[in-house]
């Protein structure tokens, strides 16, 4: 599923892309559960886990960061599950990425702290960070949490939708390497900055939001070049700044720093506002970046900028995290219902003429989890493939398909 | 600059549009200065303060919603200004604004508050909410504030560039009347529902992002349909949930809803990521109108909906606003200088070829407010010509024109 050659010059790709990595419909239930090889949930979670424990993990922070992949897997966004596995532990080997690095906590207020995850594992420090942002929550009614010096985290709805278990409103933004043009220009300044948000619902999972600010991620035009299709005008832009339709070549420009990238959402120009996907990776990078001293814009990944003797150069990438107590403005129960009803309103209203179905955000993602919990996990032959030679390279048992 | 006939079938207006009017260049400054009509800030904001006194306003609410309104022909946005002063003496008139209502605050805990603004003045409960949250940030580094039965604010930016003179991070959210459809829907279900964020710059006035979720605010295709234009593919939709470039007939698809309506951020489908701009105008009614226990979805400007007796069937139109201080993060002259170099940076990246320079969000309204503020405010002559029948209407004398 992965293309296994980086895309970046660096072998670490700073939260480069999101979780909408196009989804190839197989079967009638998630779309693609007749794939080669299926794994089981708690197997494929042992798997990278045990692999991590290899690379000098330890078993807490890799049951942490194989529950985050492994539920992007679940849920049907391959792009962020154990396709990134390889990438991790590159980041392992080469020092971006500092397992058992002891996040340090500042705590100035109740309702908020900063965290520095001293180039830890992206998810170790993201989940301390919603848990924190949780507690602080339910004590105060909000809670905000920023983190800086983190790395990849995975996907961000995985941190919002912890709250929906305590019956509070997640919200999960993060940062990323720069991939996306600003509105007219034409160099990579933002990354594809995503915005997760996650409220419950009565007898519904919950309305789970986790978009890229870009108008596609990257993983987009991968699928596009694989399949030698030309992309629509509207989703990037050549070296000059021209439409582009040739996924061939806005990947190797970002890659190279050519010039030219990802439109943001709203596509070129102000026509379709595409102003705005700009100023909401803006507005995310002033969060997550800006505002918990980590890198911002062109800082994020920069692997060589300057860091002080004894430390290391890692992505620096940054997050945020906030989180409502629903309880405290209004009956929880009394929420729910709302919510419930107005999504049953959407989903109930009239269709355009042509279509099948109107979804509410994270359905489609908790269709596929029930099914993928049940019938294990499908992963792409390439991905499954991959899986093998780590465990090989570690010596680690390969994961045991159920097919 | 507005259609005098209401668009919608009841004649007040919650909350329908975004602050994206199209501003019809003029003057090498600011866009629009030639205009026929010209009127001091102070003269403007002093007639429409005098106007409300006429109408049972009280001169501390009047100011509230004058200096609101003006400040965003002040910073060239007029649909938002003095051209919406009659829908609000329509709504007084009508029982839906009720002028000195009392504002009742509940504040659970000392970072959160839940207002009801009992059919009040929008701008005067938004002010105040906005206001609370900002002292809340100062004690507690976050404030949440949300308010229910209120109605149409005004601009949302107004409220969230409040806490850029505290040197905080402002955000400002509206849920408004139906406007806007789902994804592979046709119904108008959610409002161009805005989220506006405001954050501080050294050397700058700050980054502020004001925008609408929808793709195009109704007023464009106003314009549109004024000009006798066809409007492009992917911004409304047809009572059968097909491409319609007739502003023509969705505005009064919209306003008998016959079915169609606006597209959300993004387009149609999802080639564009339309279930973005939808996902985000949804996020933004959970916390105005879900969250606060205000109207959302359909509900919103519903006047036909039971109410107890003796209550007022206001539009009951929910906001959220949230103030962060950014100084119990980090260094306020830290994240100023590093806001400041990130804009910078954008400012200074190559432009697309044909491009003639890079905007950052809030820029091109500093420069109008500038230029406004020295050489008065230019009105279009329909909007100039309503408001001296609406001082004869009332016995107001009529603002005094500079030129």
């Amino acid at each position: 599923m992965m293309d296994e050659q980086p895309v970046v010059p660096v072998s670490f790709d700073a939260q480069g892309e999101d979780p909408e990595w196009v989804h190839e419909p197989d079967c009638e239930t998630c779309g693609h559960c007749d794939r080669d090889v299926v794994i089981e949930q708690a197997e494929l979670e042992a798997f990278v886990a045990g692999v991590l424990e290899r690379y000098g993990v330890s078993r807490h922070e890799g049951e942490i960061v194989a529950r985050v992949l492994v539920a992007s897997d679940l849920r049907g966004i391959p792009s962020h599950g154990v396709a990134r596995l390889q990438r991790y532990l590159t980041g392992i080997e080469r020092g971006f990425i500092v397992p058992g690095a002891q996040v340090e906590i500042w705590e100035p207020l109740p309702a908020i702290a900063v965290l520095d995850a001293r180039n830890g594992i992206g998810q170790v420090a993201a989940e301390q960070a919603m848990d924190l942002a949780l507690h602080k929550a339910r004590e105060q009614g909000v809670g905000v949490v920023t983190v800086r010096r983190s790395n990849h985290y995975g996907i961000a709805g995985y941190y919002a939708m912890k709250a929906l278990e305590h019956g509070m409103i997640g919200v999960s933004m993060t940062n990323a390497a720069p991939l996306v043009v600003p509105t007219f220009g034409r160099d990579v300044l933002l990354g594809t900055n995503p915005i997760a948000f996650a409220a419950p619902a009565r007898n519904h999972p919950g309305f789970v939001l986790d978009m890229a600010t870009s108008v596609v991620p990257r993983g987009k035009l991968e699928v596009y070049d694989r399949d030698d299709r030309q992309m629509p005008v509207g989703w990037s832009l050549d070296e000059e700044g021209f439409d582009c339709q040739n996924p061939k070549q806005v990947l190797r420009n970002m890659a190279e720093r050519l010039g030219g990238g990802i439109l943001p959402l709203g596509g070129r120009g102000e026509t379709f506002s595409g102003h705005k996907g700009y100023g909401l990776a803006f507005m995310v990078d002033i969060l997550c970046g800006v505002l918990s001293g980590a890198g911002f814009g062109r800082g994020v990944n920069d692997l060589k900028r300057p860091v002080p003797p004894g430390e290391v150069a890692g992505p620096d990438v940054g997050h945020f995290f906030l989180a409502l107590d629903i309880q405290r403005f209004l009956p929880l129960a009394e929420f729910e219902q709302r919510l419930a009803a107005y999504i049953a309103d959407i989903q109930g209203s009239q269709l355009a003429r042509g279509e099948e179905r109107i979804l509410v955000h994270g359905q489609k993602e908790f269709e596929r989890a029930a099914c993928h919990a049940e019938h294990g996990i499908p992963l792409a032959r390439n991905v499954a493939d991959k899986l093998v030679s780590i465990a090989q390279e570690c010596g680690h048992p390969p994961p045991v398909s159920r097919t």
